[in-house]
């Protein structure tokens, strides 16, 4: 059964494999959804992806943060992570808090404005992303929730079999 | 029908609709394969993702691209393409041009030093995506790669709807 030409990842990976043809296409829908969301987020609420994603995290832990959790989940390094920080905390959207326990670690948590500001970026948000993946329908959307669960898994076995937790095994 | 709570993410959202679930389980599992082929890039080929990315776009060309194309295809700032440009110039795997009929514009292409280390590092890639995805059968993949092209179309559609092409639909 032959497929339209419809972008060149399709026209490129003819003779690849189904696996890489389909990482090409999910890569490329990614960052399509991702551009959206970050043209939105200026236009709407004058804000980044990388600040959204941070409150986002803020959010989901009223008690705060440290800077390297934030680091570690968010997946970028401590300097990205101190200037959003900055930002959000002149704008006062956060604040920084010494830690009882650890005098050399700071927590960083969400200010009740700064709670409110993201709330209501995130119900914006979350309208977007059911428009952007309305070309799927609920029963598809259903079915792509078990099958990315069961993928994750298998990724999180693949990671802990590397030696240091990331690499490939041997 | 309950699903068991296997990462943050499911658990944070479990009143959040099922796409927004979606998208971030989706999110997880395309961090989780490149930090994977970002390890294993560098552990055998002492190469990094934006290398292998961009070489990928010039092999895809073999009478080279301009800087701003590349700069385009690649989404990152021209600035990380020469400074990639150069790295791979100064391995001999790659080789600037200058455009016949635009004396401003520069052709890069790779060198068949390059070519053979791109094709020898794609196929290893290429089985690294077979065994990262091998958690979804030929016939999910088969559907997904369907999905993931309507779904793509309908991304097209609503960025063409938008004013600059990126934007949302007022």
């Amino acid at each position: 059964m032959s497929e339209p030409v419809l972008d060149f990842e399709t026209r490129v990976t003819m003779d690849d494999h189904q696996a890489l043809r389909l990482w090409l296409r999910w890569l490329s829908c990614t960052t399509r959804i991702e551009n959206q969301i970050r043209a939105r987020l200026r236009q709407h609420f004058e804000t980044t992806l990388p600040r959204f994603d941070l409150m986002a995290q803020l959010e989901r832990d009223p008690d705060g943060l440290r800077m390297s959790e934030l680091s570690k989940r968010l997946m970028v390094t401590g300097g990205s992570i101190t200037g959003i920080t900055d930002q959000l905390e002149q704008e006062g959207l956060a604040v920084r808090m010494p830690v009882q326990s650890d005098r050399r670690a700071v927590i960083v948590k969400l200010t009740p404005k700064g709670l409110e500001r993201f709330r209501k970026m995130a119900a914006d948000h979350e309208q977007w992303i059911i428009e952007l993946l309305s070309a799927l329908s609920d029963d598809e959307q259903h079915t792509m929730l078990a099958q990315f669960r069961r993928l994750k898994m298998h990724l999180g076995n693949v990671a802990a079999a590397s030696v240091d937790g990331t690499g490939p095994q041997q």
